[in-house]
């Protein structure tokens, strides 16, 4: 039996849903025992709260399997929680909103359906990690773009808005067609694949009338069950840079050129700069939180005459940095053999657990981190009023300020963490309390996160406030529309069914 | 008094619906005269034909215009029909699918509201024409992207997944950030914008939750009032390149070295390869249609060092395109005082009227050409045996083949066109007929169009049948909670409110 219950569900309706789902799908494929539930906890969470507890897992291994799950769900009214991995533990993992929610869990889902090397393509299902796409792109001459940490679902990633360091490291950005099963059941394809057949829907970002495409991301809209990726090709010559500046005195500089270099196109990946989080630090010796400089990373890509007078061009925009050091490591593109480190693998697509491994040092594997990240624009003025705001404000709470943040041309998310020992209840809290404080005094000064944790996600919603938050009310009346039994992953982002809805 | 009510609509509806517009936006923001009218008609049906004629014209200069309008529609139940300049002419100009329908003329609200040179964008209102955003920049290092016609609305454009020739030629893509009057009269800011004094609304492409920009896009959701648009910074040198091949045998081994160039970013604007259609031709004295060679055209952007490694590549990269010639016209970023023929000027965001002149060579002020464009792959494989496949459709109705391929990296939009004499109801109609045929063979093949005009809307959306018709009843169900007196742009891109629903 379910050892939590959603709200308005009861322990009978609950029962005859589970019985549903195993006739539908086999019994192998439901759980429901509280030592199964556990692993599916958020794990960054002090280990006594339980507020963020499944009441049954289900398992499905195909779209019609999802489709049975959402026709059951809207059958006896019992709220969904999908996830692909459920690996993005900062965030709360495979944990749902809803205490009691039935988690989807898609890690069966598992094949990369299609790799196409001409067009630089791959067709994943959600439960395909990065390590998995990676493999499967063995022999051809394709990079995936990859996070820092390498067991995460893409799909899953990509729809949170997740980042990598190659040139598509922008995940939202190269997905090319979607299919989605909706919160009615109905399977939707997107882009050029709406059509039967359509020969184009991996290739074409837009297809004929609206693009939904954004709205199946960070949302409870649907269930992502196929989705097009795009990589990038093998270049000739990959150069994996940095640049190492001795304090905050010269970050402004540097973040001017970096954005006049990625505006102009000489870099395209996605640079991470970072202070005592290692970027840079061959040896990995230096402890999280201890060092005072910055390090920057970023590629180059390209045949070797194109990437050397790119690199002459690094040279010449960060000349005028004050006490810069700028440095690389050159490999050919089909052989990465040599390619051992963390910085050098993450910018051409190997995935790894290197991160994980750093990140559980202060606490072993009771350590928990909580990830703030609010976007700036990407002039050096504003990078480091931001990095000021951020320390002064982790200050408040003395907490220090650990940062990578990672550049667009344009813009900058500022991903700050802090660790704690999740054994700890009052050491946890004070890190969650800091959170919400920090989240309130950024959104006064007009700044907001690309993307929370489940405790916070009402938080940073309601701060998305213009015109008496519209953005609220047009996602409701979408909510609404498309999953009138508000079955699909309730409180997701801030965007409550009508029967969850709190009042205002 | 309108000369033509929408279904439904009674005259006296209608009337009272036109005082409540006089009264909100004052007298000379409407019009109703039937010679008023006539300019708004599609420009390029048959002079006889009325099917697509407007019954009344408003005119907002500010977003409680946009608001009053909407909400006056939804009291008296008059269909709207919005446009920025209403000059895509091809797609039927300003004029409304439905017959009778207020057109809502957006040009009043023509400001560029923001230019910011050091993060290369700028926001503008739906009535800036792509002349206006380019003099709006002068003393700024930043390029617009421009179309091959410079009088259109840049928001008109890019909501219609138009398309320029710099490296944001794909406008679509290159939006940040919009501000929405939705049906119902509410304001949406999107992105970064939905939190009020939002400091990266337009340097950020997402916000928190799902982004719904895409959903304004060849839809009928909502009236874009402000959008943001990625600008190119001036590079220090911009190549204007030209590779001709003598006829369709190498265009497969030019596709594909183009693609290759792409993909690695070598080439990073949207090159334009064309058969009659007068590309490299410095004299434009070749007539449209008549030339049997290809002529590509592209264009290489950066520093001096970085640009002529590029074009070595492309040297090498384009050595075994059999009967391949090369060539390049090299300007500096800071004077493009010396760039004076079409081509040149389109891939450095200059405007202009050149195109419209050539294209009014058949038949004079009477010409009308109608534009389809279906999506292809960008393989070599797949370009060639899509120029046959046209070359046969259009050869089975007598019609030449005139063709400009817009190529991505992944993916080429085939815009092919047919001239005819708008005076000539016989000759007019038999393109329009020639034309629903090779809609229906093209889809019968997996092939759709990106956009179309008035008259087949419902015909092209209707090959979107995955799943029988799913984007159909998605759209559907948006469209019915979104706007639920069906008032804004009914049958746009093939979706109708419910109220005027074909029955099927």
């Amino acid at each position: 039996m379910a050892v939590a219950l959603p709200p308005g569900v009861t322990e009978q309706a609950m029962g005859r849903a589970i019985e549903a789902f195993a006739r539908a799908l086999g019994p192998d494929a439901v759980l429901t025992s509280e030592q199964d539930l556990r692993e599916f906890r958020d794990p960054y969470a002090y280990v006594g709260w339980d507020e963020f507890t499944a009441g049954a897992v289900v398992m499905p291994s195909s779209v019609e399997d999802v489709r049975a799950v959402v026709r059951i769900a809207n059958e006896h009214r019992v709220p969904l929680w999908t996830f692909g991995q459920g690996r993005n533990y900062t965030y709360g993992g495979p944990a749902p909103r809803v205490r009691g929610s039935v988690l989807v869990n898609l890690r069966r889902m598992d094949r990369v359906l299609e790799v196409n090397e001409e067009l630089a393509y791959a067709v994943v299902e959600p439960g395909v990690r990065f390590f998995d796409l990676h493999d499967a792109l063995r022999g051809h001459r394709l990079w995936p773009s990859v996070p820092d940490i390498g067991w995460g679902s893409v799909v899953g990633n990509t729809l949170e808005h997740g980042r990598g360091y190659t040139a598509q490291g922008d995940h939202a950005s190269s997905v090319c067609g979607m299919e989605v099963v909706l919160p009615d059941g109905d399977v939707l394809r997107t882009g050029m694949g709406a059509m039967a057949g359509g020969t184009s829907w991996h290739v074409n970002q837009r297809g004929f009338g609206p693009s939904p495409d954004g709205l199946f991301m960070q949302s409870n809209f649907g269930i992502v069950t196929k989705m097009g990726v795009w990589l990038m090709p093998q270049p000739e010559v990959y150069l994996s840079c940095f640049a190492r500046v001795p304090d905050d005195a010269a970050v402004a500089a540097l973040a001017d050129a970096l954005r006049g270099l990625m505006l102009e196109g000489v870099i395209r990946n996605y640079p991470l700069l970072g202070q005592g989080v290692g970027i840079g630090d061959d040896e990995g010796t230096a402890a999280v939180g201890e060092a005072s400089h910055w390090a920057l990373r970023f590629a180059l890509y390209g045949r070797r005459a194109v990437v050397d007078a790119q690199y002459a061009a690094v040279e010449a925009a960060f000349a005028d940095v004050p006490g810069l050091e700028l440095s690389r490591r050159t490999y050919a593109g089909h052989d990465l053999s040599g390619v051992t480190n963390h910085d050098d693998k993450v910018q051409c697509g190997i995935p790894g657990m290197e991160l994980m491994e750093r990140f559980e040092e202060p606490y072993g594997e009771a350590t928990g981190h909580l990830d703030l990240s609010p976007v700036s624009p990407a002039t050096g003025r504003e990078v480091v009023a931001m990095v000021e705001r951020l320390r002064t404000l982790y200050g408040d709470h003395g907490i220090p300020y650990v940062a990578g943040l990672i550049f667009s041309a344009r813009s900058v998310l500022h991903i700050t963490t802090t660790f704690f020992d999740t054994r700890d209840e009052a050491q946890t809290r004070r890190v969650y309390d800091a959170y919400g404080h920090l989240v309130r005094a950024l959104a006064a000064e007009g700044y907001g996160l690309y993307r929370t944790n489940l405790m916070y996600m009402d938080l940073v919603a309601e701060q998305f406030d213009f015109n008496d938050h519209a953005q609220r009310r047009f996602n409701e009346t979408l909510k609404d529309a498309l999953d009138p039994n508000g079955i699909l992953s309730p409180g997701k982002q801030g965007i409550w069914p009508r029967h969850l809805r709190p009042a205002r």
